[in-house]
């Protein structure tokens, strides 16, 4: 078999602060429909106010996961980025950078090597609902 | 040269919270025994309770990266997770989304292109001992 | 087409703590220069007291995030880190195993696939200047 490259995409539509996307089944289309049997799925979301990570998607965890950011960097504190910007989402900037908008996961057999309870996620980071476009970059063979 | 992929598994036993196990030679074994000579090397853990990153690998850092998870996502507060689950780890899950799973190095010359101080490490965020595999998926030539 | 490999290095100096630096137009320049269409880059800082992550690249942000930092990772509270070493960087060896030294971007049409607003950075988190440098590792056709 020789090696190939394959993009996908998955266009979404995000509420806005606190809002989760779990994306694993399209990512796992996109892995399908390239029929790459092994190799590596890079998701990577354009945007510096969004982030992709994964997470055991249940109601609990899409409260705590929200609640953790607002703690750690609040929405509420004086942000540089106001005084260019006028735009209320300093803290969501910020988020994005911390979190990441890049995640790589091993394609073994066809399938996405993740854990049982384990969701590659958007997580939307700006204040209002946003298009996102999430790449998913195959390479494989 | 034509690229291949190849995948390597470590198996791992953790004392569970605050445990982190240097696998750079684990994972430099696999790189070896893949015979790469240039490629990346991505390196995943499955489960939404554990992290894949690096650190200088020594007896003070190994308490203070504890030290500072425990400070930002604290064990004693109340997380919504418990409501479902009551298994008492609602604050290992915010902090594995938080560090990610994934880890991507090049490979240079047949070796993970390292500083002389880091080494890559799996941090077990759960609270109790774990058996976890480690996926090294290596793509190169 | 047939997929390759290859290694950019962008040399840098940094200023210490709090410095900031884009290196989006160096890393697009590693991918034209590998003449690679479709892919993927891996962007990869070794050492264990700096980071690479996206960010809109504007004053205000410049300083949002080390004060983020420092705010979440406070330079003056006790590391056991300084116990053997004394070099009183503690903090900065944690905050770069939180962000990473590692990231991934799809590579379309020979192009990083970034947002608008979004640029890559090296982040120093060593208290003093230094001398680094940063592997772009290319797989792709």
């Amino acid at each position: 078999m020789s090696t190939k490259i394959k993009t996908g995409r998955l266009s979404l539509n995000t509420k806005g602060e606190r809002d989760i996307l779990d994306i694993t089944s399209g990512v796992q289309d996109e892995v399908t429909r390239a029929n790459v049997k092994n190799g590596i799925a890079c998701v990577f979301v354009p945007g510096a106010t969004a982030a992709i990570t994964t997470i055991e998607y249940e109601p609990g965890l899409l409260e705590d996961f929200p609640n953790a950011l607002e703690r750690l960097f609040p929405k509420r504190i004086e942000y540089a980025h106001e005084r260019a910007w006028h735009d209320g989402n300093g803290h969501s900037h910020v988020r994005a950078s911390f979190l990441g908008p890049s995640l790589s996961v091993p394609i073994i057999d066809g399938r996405l090597s993740l854990g049982t309870w384990q969701q590659i996620v958007l997580v939307e980071l700006d204040i209002r609902p946003r298009k996102r476009e999430v790449i998913v970059q195959i390479v494989g063979e």
